[in-house]
């Protein structure tokens, strides 16, 4: 019996093939490729720097490519496609699904996918044209176009006969959709009931009623809604409530996956698609623009500070203090930042509860800044033997404690409402914040007291 | 035809909800939640706050209570069931499936958990205890026990017969489990292959081979496999190849889910159970916690800081331009950190490619600061008008970049190795290393120079 492969075994295999690579072991490769799955073999690919993701697609057993094509990133798959002709192209992706082909088309030259789309017979090219007419991130750029349909008003052992007509059943396959006769969805008749009910009931009978999902919903509305009902496949319509297609638990998992892995890189300043292998130059060129951006940042806090030589000059203590201010502003902001982002990524904040929220995470600043400014007062007057040092920094610490709550709960909100992307943009808007409400705070208060 | 309900919508709800509870018009709350479904409600509770919520949970009608727990998250199900009797919990969870029914026992007190687990029946008690047997976050614990098993050496009529005398099948059930006499695993039986081979067939001739997953697989690993190989359910054995039961996709869909939330939460220094809408005391004790270990690496970094007092004293613009360099690294290696710690929750990165990607990600560190450093450095110099100075700061943030590289491609697998999250502490760790790091090397080198 087979065992499932641990993320540890991938990398034992990675080490063995890279090591292989290395000595030129080319046949020693082929074999082990054969002995692996067309997913394993994917995943390895996926683990692998660019050189040896390019020798390892050329080592796979030409038989094999389709299949291996099929678990890679679009991205990745598109890459090995670019100098291959139309007909290549299309031995190769004749076990993709639907909506895997039409993604990938997507990701191929604009000639390229017209000439694949041409060579197509007519009833493949218009189930690819409907999800392309659909954009990639809604319902129907989702669906996949292959299903099977019935009417209501034959009887089940109508069906079971007809299913025994098929040489296969797409995979995946839960249940059956019943449509009328003008195309517009009814509901779904389970395999389950189909197996079990009396063969003479009617399809009319023995069918569910569904939820069918408008074409034109976001991926991430149809994701939730996925993860809300424990679905594992739904009836795509289009406005007329017509069937177009259903979209299967495998494509919404991947939709789940980048909607986390959006949030996780974007709070970085990187995007989803960003590839851990991807070469030098490239990542250069994308982490340059983020540290930029922040670069200016930084400046105006520079600039801040500029402000209060005068004082600086006078206590040297308060350059040393000064970095303790902003950087818990900055701590405290972002986790509020970070709670409020993924509320808002489950659906669970929004306008409704956004001023509960915000006076809940105000209040966690307000104890929180009593709490840590008298510890931090109470060791910089020890430290620097100066009370009203002390006091200083204890009182510009609350401040920006409470700042940082404000920022890190509003910010979300009002740059989603704003059409900007939160994840993205709201922590370097929100250290912007706290750095110069931090030194400002600090540096001004001592100004008062100190000159 | 039902609509798929947008979070836009459920906003609205909540606001509707709140409104009417305000006002108390607890007649018209419970006509509306009537007319939601259960997973609404169960989403609308989880985005209220405490009071809103008990009131809710009081307002649904009392035949609709099971239903709305099982779409509930287990520590609300908990907290709902924590002051009723063995009997009403019973009732209560009567649709559950067996995992979701141990995964809610665990969270009830121990005591509890027993008299309830007494008052079962033989046959489901030996189903529940086999589940707990395993760890929560292992094959076994997320395993459901209710399926349909089939000899291999029996005809598909017999089990066309066998399936007709049941009343409904589990839910999701794909497949039937074949099994030899001694209860191993041997392969499955698709309902899609049920419907269109010849009856005639036996089943050992129409079933699949298929992958087991051993009891002891860690959730994780369980995720990965159903992702690489799209699948809906899979039969998990113990340790002798006896089928114990099978995992389903929603489940999975939950731990990718938890998961990705993990990395998430974990770099803000919070974990993925944090409730936003917990009472204000518990979530300050939570991040007080959090603030005062990231306040030792501040007082750290000041103490560096504190060290060069007698520079600071003569160049007093070293302490305006120091923030940006000690900034500068902590948000290149941030990137640098997320991208690991991504990599490693995928699974592309590990030991194999660890050199290379280390190797990689110092040299984009290089570039980066060849160029920032540039840019940082003749501003610098221009403002103060001191070219001395721009080339302090150039310097001191091509190492603060090169170091913060090196910290956060390496940091995250040194901690794994010692068997510490990553996630959690990897950017408190980062941060301290880039901030002393950075303020020393430009301090340092000013005093060099200026001395």
């Amino acid at each position: 019996m087979a065992k499932s492969q641990t993320s540890h075994e991938t990398q034992d295999q990675l080490h063995t093939f890279l090591h292989a690579l290395d000595s030129g072991a080319f046949d020693e490769i082929r074999r082990m490729l054969r002995g692996m799955s067309p997913a394993e073999i994917a995943k390895l690919i996926e683990s692998s720097p660019l050189r040896a993701r390019n020798l390892l697609w050329q080592l796979i057993d030409k038989e094999d490519e389709g299949e291996v094509l099929q678990y890679v990133n679009e991205e990745l798959a598109a890459y090995f496609l670019r100098h291959r002709n139309t007909e290549d192209i299309l031995s190769l992706v004749e076990g993709f699904d639907a909506d895997d082909f039409a993604d990938l088309l997507q990701e191929l030259p604009h000639a390229v996918m017209r000439q694949v789309l041409d060579s197509l017979d007519d009833q493949n090219r218009y189930r690819i044209e409907t999800i392309l007419a659909y954009p990639e991130d809604t319902a129907g750029g989702l669906m996949d176009t292959d299903i099977i349909t019935i009417r209501p008003d034959i009887s089940l052992d109508v069906v079971l006969r007809y299913l025994r007509r098929h040489e296969s059943l797409p995979d995946t396959t839960d249940n059956l959709h019943v449509v009328n006769r003008t195309g517009q969805f009814v509901g779904i008749l389970p395999l389950t009931k189909l197996l079990i009910k009396d063969p003479g009931m009617s399809v009319r009978e023995a069918m569910n009623s569904a939820k069918a999902i408008p074409a034109t919903t976001s991926a991430r509305d149809v994701a939730q809604m996925f993860e809300r009902e424990d679905l594992v496949t739904a009836p795509v319509v289009d406005d007329n409530g017509v069937l177009l297609g259903r979209i299967t638990i495998d494509d919404v998992v991947d939709v789940i996956l980048e909607g986390a892995d959006h949030s996780l890189m974007s709070m970085a300043g990187m995007d989803e698609d960003e590839d851990t292998f991807a070469p030098v130059w490239k990542t250069t060129r994308r982490r340059a623009v983020w540290l930029g951006i922040n670069l200016l940042t930084a400046f105006l806090a520079s600039y801040m500070i500029g402000l209060f030589e005068g004082t600086l000059e006078k206590v040297v203590a308060l350059a040393v203090l000064m970095p303790i201010v902003a950087s818990m502003g900055g701590i405290a902001g972002n986790q509020t930042l970070t709670l409020v982002i993924r509320g808002m990524a489950l659906g669970h904040v929004g306008t409704a509860n956004a001023r509960w929220l915000l006076t809940k995470e105000i209040s966690v600043g307000f104890l929180n800044g009593i709490l840590w400014s008298a510890v931090v007062g109470a060791i910089a007057a020890t430290w620097f033997n100066d009370l009203l040092l002390g006091g200083v920094l204890a009182a510009a610490m609350i401040i920006n404690l409470l700042v940082a709550a404000l920022a890190g709960a509003s910010l979300p909100m009002l740059l989603d409402k704003a059409g900007i992307d939160p994840a993205l943009s709201g922590g370097v808007i929100l250290t912007t914040v706290t750095d110069v409400v931090g030194f400002c705070s600090f540096l001004g208060l001592a100004t008062l007291y100190y000159a």
